[in-house]
């Protein structure tokens, strides 16, 4: 066991703060990892302050988590000292079921193991990314691309592999109009993958105040829904719209968006369930659907990709104990487009 | 222009009574027809009543209609005198539009005509099945096969079109499991069908007054939904939910019965929407769609398929003066499974 440093919720209602936690040793299938950066997701905040319930305290957050790989176990083969790697919102499942076969971890029939606030098969809590180093199985371990910033590499662990998963699982792709809605820490990762992706993109936000962000980061359109028109405007005119706020909207405004056989996805889960009118999805064949970021093969295939397109997030670089103004700032929009903790100041 | 007996709604509050109506000559791509029978759907009811707003009065009921061909206009190439024909819940659209040239007339961008409580292209008013005669074009007429009882034919135009299209659509067929929610006009159908399309059928009723009804119509499995622990034995079990019920249900918990990756589609469209969790979706990629009857090819395709598997609608006959005891009876969830209206009574 190493005693590594940490930083801690320890309480739904009370700040961070500093923490010693200890990573297991270098097991035979173990990446050791010196974490270089973590990102700040939206759920950090939630779980952080147990407004999910079942919350591990204390907890460490983090599944945004890029570093060096320090030791590896005596049989692991994927990895070796010095590389880049990732850690995204899992480090355990059970492997056998229909789901882990099939690389969709995510969707672990016996549940999936979360990075932190989580208990591993062990029986051990998890603990995530706002720390020095963690251990975890080479097969939940990503490649990051060599030429790859780390700092700006780690929001895609979550938030890239979130947007990146919908938009290939419903086609995003050239011809397709698609919409992204939202333009926070998971919408703008959205507008640039559907852009890459050769899509064309519009982004529909609630102000005006980031059209230029928008188009600067890929998006061929804008408009903000304050104006009641754009839904009658803009009807049966996507593919699909991935929809990435957690606040509750009017879905059946949006639905009435999609051209006929096609999808809006829900990436987000508002505190009070928007009510669904069934007309909106009878009338043109219709659907709504959900995603939860995405099993381990194809969050490496997003890193790729990335790579390829020399994508990476939007980032402000914090130190550690800004963790709690961070997550504040956050709550208010305050942000582009993602907080991301610099290791070193932990 | 041919005086014709039919029955009308004359006010949302009062009761139906006989009325006379004009039909068209019979244009050169025109067919007449001798109405035999005409099925009584529950959207009859709604529209009658005005619930859904728009109705224009009087109104001449009726979307599920046979009989036999009484004379063809001079360009009319697919249907001759004596033939039996159907005539479902559209009689005109744009055929000009993506949906249209597609088949996929329910969906015509520029608005189908209904049967009924609708205007045709030409400005006039459509009046449906409660009547002894009706003109339609011929690409609006469908062919009932001849080993086919012109009775329990009828409810096919509406209520088997309506679930055999998502059943298609959505893949039903050998080593899927399908579950049919709600027993009535609609389910009954639909348990027929996926039955006959080689699906493992379950019903899922509020009761269990229907469990032995439903094992004669085709099912494998029946569970009673007032058990509620039916929502945990039976998680994560379907390929697809077809839901039949108009009623507000808890859809949270029938989208639990889903496996990863597959979907619920709703039929029917609820007074009040309810409420939808997100979280219902994102767990295992579910999807929530909607369908609308089905396009005229696929219409056709329905009745050779219902034809070459003996299947019809359970119904009961009845006078055309028994339709508001019938509306009340409808209401109450008091038929199997669908009033037909013997034209010869009108």
């Amino acid at each position: 066991m190493t005693d590594v440093k940490a930083y801690a919720a320890f309480d739904p209602k009370k700040p961070l703060g500093p923490f010693k936690i200890s990573r297991r040793d270098t097991n035979s299938k173990d990446v050791s990892i010196e974490i270089k950066y973590c990102g700040v997701c939206h759920s950090d905040i939630h779980q952080a302050r147990d407004e999910w319930g079942g919350a591990i305290f204390p907890m460490v957050p983090g599944h945004e988590i890029v570093g060096l790989v320090s030791s590896v176990g005596s049989k692991v083969t994927k990895f070796k000292k010095g590389d880049k790697v990732g850690v995204g919102c899992l480090v355990n499942s059970c492997r056998d079921c229909s789901a882990c076969r099939e690389g969709l971890e995510q969707f672990c029939e016996k549940g999936m193991v979360g990075t932190y606030n989580s208990r591993d098969k062990d029986g051990t809590v998890t603990y995530g990314g706002y720390s020095t180093q963690i251990t975890v199985n080479e097969d939940f371990v990503l490649r990051i691309p060599q030429s790859m910033p780390l700092d700006g590499a780690a929001p895609l662990l979550c938030a890239g592999i979130t947007t990146y998963s919908p938009l290939k699982h419903w086609g995003a792709g050239p011809g397709k109009k698609v919409a992204i809605v939202g333009l926070g820490g998971l919408g703008h990762m959205g507008v640039k993958i559907a852009h890459a992706l050769g899509a064309h993109v519009t982004v529909l936000s609630h102000s005006s105040k980031k059209q230029e962000d928008a188009k600067r980061l890929g998006a061929d359109e804008f408009y903000s829904t304050a104006d009641e028109a754009v839904f009658t405007t803009l009807g049966n005119t996507f593919d699909l719209i991935i929809n990435t706020v957690s606040v509750k909207l009017d879905l059946n405004k949006y639905l009435g968006l999609l051209k006929r056989d096609s999808h809006m996805v829900l990436l987000g889960v508002p505190e009070s369930p928007p009510e669904l009118s069934a007309g909106s999805l009878i009338h043109n064949r219709r659907s709504l659907a959900g995603s939860l970021i995405g099993g381990l093969p194809e969050t490496q295939e997003m890193l790729d990709f990335c790579g390829n397109h020399g994508i990476t997030s939007d980032i402000e670089t914090i130190r550690m104990d800004q963790i709690n103004e961070a997550f504040d700032r956050m709550i208010k929009g305050d942000v582009r487009y993602r907080f991301v903790i610099d290791a070193k100041t932990i």
